[in-house]
């Protein structure tokens, strides 16, 4: 059996060199003559695939190690009996892990040492979403979903946790609101411009909105101009319009600005080749052996170990920072602003997601307590740290 | 033997039980009538310690367990044959790990993996800036320092580690320029306003400068000035001139902002008191046989393990980030600004200065490394980590 993989896709002899041959190819440049003998062909988002790319391959089997599909004839596809497969939500939890790093900076900025005393409104409660959703509520946050397709959906508005569904307005009211809605123009609740003039204004100093979901749903000349006033809310971005050309000017007048990495962890990126790996055993009629976890390689960081004098706030921001701190994506995208050219903020913001370094998700450093404090392992678990108790 | 001490000395039951009855006194209000029986007066900066206070007291030791002498009458306490002691750079190394940590964050903001790329000018090299100069030539950075008195003294000019005194103006040329020296206004090198119009002029926007000295140093005027145009340095202040009641123009324009507080590390001030211990301890011919460590309570954070596969650099950052991030108190004295009155600045300025949260040193913090790297062993050790190989 043949295998035509992007090269770029981790681990892909860890997890198929049992399943068949591997031919490694370069995503951005595959060709036809590359997949017309593979049996399963395997793609990341650089990847056309189309009737152009498979007509005359015996390829039977797709799979991309991405969450997005927007590279895909999904259509043709079908119509000509190729099954498909996508990772959907592999790097929800490293985007989900950005979102609480954020909120341990911003609570300190607010003089808050309980962070979980924040309301987040989360727009768009899928597969990141859900997850944010899911940690915030163990940790204590009151948290409110906006998600009209699903709350159609699920009309008992039983979330479990407490939670119900808002609509758009309730969740702008927040302390912090979290966009993680895909970015839809036709479909009966269209995200494009969602965050516009109207609920910009609604919105006050007193407030934190982060976008992670896609840079046109909110209406950027709108923010632009709303940053002008010293009353408009706190901004994070790590999506804009028109990636990577991306407006500068922005970029000064938001607090933290990060060139589209949320989703960026290993774990993430290793989850994606995991999820093709799982689908294709199954389409093979093969055993499921494998497990990204056992891939991994040693993390940086292995451990943190607090006493008993610990404080349960000052802990858990210490952990998560040591993991995670989105401060240094900002000052990374800020100090290409500052040394492109004026001309060269496109492929220097694609130089940083390409350069990336290797970031690791909370579930690789192990903490450790001394002492009682149910609580403090709760939020430790909570967050996604590994208990070492 | 009676022993009278400000209520607000750290450890006095600790070091001082054995050596006599301790009365302890509110430092604001201790009077004539507190210190009449006293054998030996143990005080800190907010106590007047001149002929008012002693005049008919027994006292024959005084003890500050500061390192200002502001608050002392040198003169009479010598002409009445009073010993007198204070406690010189107890507080030294909080302030030389304040610049280590601001360093660290400075040069990810330059997106410099290696923050010993950086030079750094210190000026005044006494027991902080000694201190700090120490460290970082241990580092690897390149260090020059301005200390004309000492420069004097020490003719040879020859101070270990490669070491040679400069001017002032090569000093102000370093990436980073920190400020270490006393207030001085009559001396052969006053330093009052010591950086103005001239001094600010030269620098670039490639440039720190860094004042934990004394606010008065800089002129704060032309600072301003300076600050409104976009070629100016970043700043990093944690003195100012006439504290408490500091320029919140000023704060809102320098990028690291603190209240007083480099030196408030738990071990700095517990080693003011095991300095006024010795000095009392030789001055009854008694045995030393405290040290501050030993009284020390358990950090909250006890140890960070690092694999093979750590980075130097970024192990570094990670280490001393989660033993003090300077960002926590600049959010601490901008919040402050926020919310207070317009005229409470100086009480809230103030207030974070006595309310200051427990922070612990370097030498609170296991490190423990797996794997050979000498580099990273001798870097955490120069900075100051107990290390567990
Ligand atoms: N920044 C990053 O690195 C990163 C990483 C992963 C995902 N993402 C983006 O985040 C977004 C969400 O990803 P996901 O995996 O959770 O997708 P998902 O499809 O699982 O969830 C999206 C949710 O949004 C809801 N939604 C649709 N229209 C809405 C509307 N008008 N108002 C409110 N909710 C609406 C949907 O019902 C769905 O529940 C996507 O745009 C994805 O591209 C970004
Ligand atoms: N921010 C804080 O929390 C904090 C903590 C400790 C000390 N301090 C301040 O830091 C300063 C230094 O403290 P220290 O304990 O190192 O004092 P120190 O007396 O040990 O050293 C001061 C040094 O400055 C030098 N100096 C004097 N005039 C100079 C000039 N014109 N140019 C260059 N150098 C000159 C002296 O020769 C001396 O070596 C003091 O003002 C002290 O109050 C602040």
């Amino acid at each position: 059996m043949l295998i035509v993989a992007d090269e770029n896709i981790p681990l892909l002899e860890e997890f198929f060199a049992d399943i068949g041959e591997i031919r490694r190819i370069p995503g951005r440049t595959m060709s036809a003559e590359d997949v017309r003998d593979a049996d399963l062909l395997l793609v990341r988002s650089v990847t056309r695939v189309d009737r152009a790319l498979l007509q005359g391959s015996r390829a039977r089997f797709v799979g991309t190690a991405t969450i997005g599909t927007d590279h895909v004839d999904l259509g043709w596809l079908e119509d000509n009996g190729i099954r498909f497969s996508a990772a959907p939500g592999c790097n929800a939890n490293s985007v989900a892990e950005y979102v609480l790093a954020i909120l341990s900076v911003y609570a300190e900025r607010c003089a808050l040492d309980d962070w979980s005393r924040l309301s987040v409104g989360i727009v768009g409660a899928g597969n990141v979403g859900g997850k944010l959703a899911d940690k915030l509520s163990r940790l204590g946050f009151t948290v409110r979903l906006c998600d009209p397709p699903r709350a159609e959906r699920e009309p008992e508005r039983e979330l479990g946790n407490g939670l119900t569904f808002v609509d758009l307005d309730e969740a702008l009211a927040c302390d912090v609101v979290s966009l993680h809605t895909p970015l839809t123009r036709e479909s009966a609740h269209p995200t494009y411009h969602m965050i516009g003039e109207r609920e910009l204004a609604g919105m006050t100093s007193e407030q934190l909105l982060i976008n992670t979901g896609r840079g046109e749903v909110i209406n950027s000349a709108a923010l632009h101009e709303r940053l002008m006033d010293s009353s408009a809310p706190l901004v994070a971005l790590d999506v804009w319009e028109q990636e990577p050309e991306i407006n500068p000017e922005l970029v000064h007048k938001v607090w933290l600005a990060t060139p589209h990495i949320a989703g960026y962890s290993l774990e993430g990126k290793v989850q994606g080749t995991e999820m093709i790996y799982q689908a294709a055993s199954h389409f093979l009629g093969l055993p499921v052996r494998k497990k990204a976890g056992q891939f991994l390689p040693e993390p940086a960081l292995s451990t943190v170990s607090f006493t008993g004098a610990a404080d349960e706030h000052v802990a858990v921001r210490i952990a998560l920072r040591a993991c995670y701190d989105p401060r240094t994506d900002d000052a990374r995208l800020r100090h290409a602003l500052k040394t492109a050219a004026a001309d060269g903020l496109g492929s220097a913001f694609d130089r940083l997601r390409r350069d990336y370094p290797v970031r690791r998700e909370c579930s690789s450093l192990k903490v450790q307590l001394k002492g009682p404090g149910r609580s403090l392992q709760d939020s430790f678990r909570a967050i996604g740290f590994k208990l070492k108790v």
